[in-house]
């Protein structure tokens, strides 16, 4: 359920729906918009009775939302979410994500990211933790690559997104860098995208190789489930038949997920480690 | 086989190969380039014997093609083929081709046309003869619809491109309009391919809908094969497990047609009836 | 719409119906069953009135029809059709169709066809006309092929199942075949299916190889419409991201197009040149 | 690489080649086949000298091996692994595994065992942890639910297979099941899947649901490049644009698995819940 508040709602009549809400054993999810806050109700089985939320001071209105995802949905929240660390932001003006595959050195990575600082670029990619189709291959520098990682941040100004393979490397991530990165094989890993929702950084969801659009929301739905609204979702290419091309781009996934949710979606270029943001 | 000629060779030095080509029972197909012409040798059945050709005064060289497509490749001809129609072109300059899904009235037709003009677009489209999934389905005006198309023509100055979805259809489009639509459902029917090959204007030829890029260039093959040299390759979504859009569109097919051909190759977005063509 | 017939109504009463329908500008099917008959009304633009058939003697009910197909539906006729050449059949008892990818030489033909008799298999399949991806490749040996075809049907009882890539060669298989096949890449090259419909031998339909389900009945509605009942479906594979076969075959189209439709459907394995059918 | 030991090789000579793969910092993993035992060797990055090896007693050959993956392959092992759990055996003559989807509660797990175990069938499965596409959707009754299970092998015989969603889970599926399933979900959950590895259980890796056969044969290289040799891998249908079912089964997979690998293979048939397996 999600219960919308009048435009002169106080802060008062918020908390007070948040604690009844509480109180009967949900969860509570206040979404501050433009002109008024409206609070998601979660943990909920079946329906639920409004009545004890109607006659709440600063209560517009009760609504049910009948579709499978509630947090992620413009009807939670209509404007759409803009993600800020520091000036730097995704979701608002034109962004851009550049770096490096994995972290090999940080020779490699201290000159990268000195072009990118260089381009404008405000975010910085590079892989500590690498999820690899095979176990002999190069699966990263783990906490040593975090730390080039981080000294590139404060070396060039940039803001580092990286990805956390499972969840001791999350307790890392959250620690070195400012945007935790969920790979596409991990889209439908439940227990990493909760501990995500725990975290208190933005995360940056891939879409599955072959999830629909509806997986991929409600894998974000997750994350935020857990109390982490900062989610910026990541199209990077669908498994099709297609063999001139490792993955077949699918842009046609941006305007519809941007009708359905508040949140960012970026799109990722593999072939040449970039990810173009687009507001 | 491919001849290519020195850039010096005349014109009697070419029509010397081409003759030659003809006398052994094999088919040529000269492609005059920025600075010397190849001539395609098609029709043999496994590897033909350079000699004859090599001795002959202006052949630089005489190349075994080992790609299952040769007229279609860059091997063939280096330069970017541009297709004219009047002074409109596709392949030079952006192009666009815009108009209705289906012809459906004078007066529709004409309205619609009468706006793509305005925009500055010199390509008009729309359907007479339409590939219904369904019998019971509209199939298009037909003839009178071909005669509409015909009349927006010399009414705003635009070029018209419309579908041939089959032999006698062909006939038609060949006759009223100026660039013959090859369908995504007939993309493999070589029989169409080999008409659309005989006629004397260009083919726009959209991709199946799970055609690899192999079989979408040798579909381009057929239509050359048969003398016809002026193919617009037309990317259209392929299908996939998506379901938030009819079809995937796969814009990473364009650069790798660019790669592997000189043909030009068009995008085309099927929810707005726009199809934009880029260099 | 479909007009169902009591058990009891007579010839002359169908005959009444049929009249009626074909005054009114419709195309008339009936279609026999097991207990009583039905009749559909096809050519419609919008639903048709029922009254003119409600009132004729003999008439159980008239049925609106929502699905897009008609006459391949189980609402039409509930009983599962089976296809007769002489004494073989499919889609009653277990069938298989045997043979040869392309009819090669007499030799190779007569040779197979003897061993597939002799296994006490009562089809079978070669191809005299054969859709190639590439221009260049061996197209079959055309007339010859259906000649070499022929003969083998005379000297081991065979009944002759193959492929006609186009309308010329649509008539030449009729001719000289029991069964005419429609390919994969002619799913939906309706003049080629409308054509069949109007031939007078059965016609096994290949899936497209991106077929959705419904799209194939719709296929098979194409020939139906224009008066062939004798369809025989065939699932042969479907295009998906595996790389480990041609083609994924996908059995559990079977019993889907089973519940959906009394057309019955057959599996083709073309690794071994086998196409399975089962009732 | 892989090392083949001689027909007369004794468990001394094997034990030798062992030690010395251990003391160049190798992992080793010797596979007693019906004749011969091979060992192979992984942690190497790049190829890897033979001649430390070469010289000892009982070798056979040193061969390279140039797939990605080299314990699933039956360049290793030739002989087909069975996997046996009491006289319970996966891998030999034929064997169903049964039960029901989620155990929702003790008198529906232990009514559906009851008649699994008088249907013959052994391996009896059930989930206790879900994945599930929603957060707010029912996640299974955790320990409670293999407590159940556990109950369900001793009243009726059973073994029981069920699902690790993580890590925590895997602790507690390794003390009360016999078979740890990991899910199409975690295919390539590799945190997960090394965990596996280190269970003293078998493992049944199910299909991701756009995966390629080598990324499915990787998957399991990771569970036995940590030791455990156990993996039943398992097929359940891939992702496919086809509607008529929510997966399409992809049964070409089977033969193509086995002929690269040892491993025994199963099918699972999602709608009914029924897993079969096939030697």
């Amino acid at each position: 359920m999600l219960i919308v508040m009048n435009p002169d709602a106080t802060e008062t009549d918020i908390w007070r729906v948040v604690e009844r809400i509480e109180s009967l054993g949900f969860k509570a999810h206040p979404m501050p918009g433009a002109n008024r806050t409206a609070i998601g109700l979660t943990g909920n089985q079946g329906a639920v009775d409004p009545a004890p939320f109607a006659e709440l001071p600063g209560v517009a209105e009760c609504v049910r939302v009948t579709k499978p995802y509630k947090l992620v949905s413009r009807d939670l929240k209509h404007d759409k979410t803009v993600i800020r660390v520091g000036e730097a932001e995704i979701g608002g003006e034109f962004a851009m994500i550049a770096g490096v595959c994995a972290v090999e050195s940080r020779e490699q990575t201290m000159l990268t990211a000195e072009v990118v600082a260089e381009m404008g670029c405000k975010w910085f990619r590079g892989g500590a933790f690498k999820p690899r189709t095979s176990p002999y291959a190069f699966q990263g520098l783990a906490e040593e690559g975090l730390k080039i990682l981080s000294d590139a941040r404060d070396a060039f100004g940039l803001r580092i997104v990286t990805e956390a393979v499972d969840e001791p490397a999350l307790d890392l991530v959250e620690k070195y860098a400012d945007v935790i990165q969920i790979g596409t094989r991990n889209m439908q890993n439940f227990s990493l995208l909760r501990r995500a929702g725990q975290a208190r950084k933005p995360v940056l969801l891939k879409r599955g190789m072959s999830s629909t659009l509806e997986e991929f929301l409600l894998a974000a739905e997750y994350i935020m489930s857990e109390g982490n609204y900062q989610v910026i979702l990541c199209e990077r290419g669908v498994r099709t038949f297609g063999d001139h091309s490792r993955f077949t781009p699918d842009l046609s996934v941006i305007p519809a997920a941007q009708r359905l949710s508040h949140l960012p979606i970026s799109s990722s270029i593999p072939a040449t480690a970039l990810a173009i943001v687009k507001p």
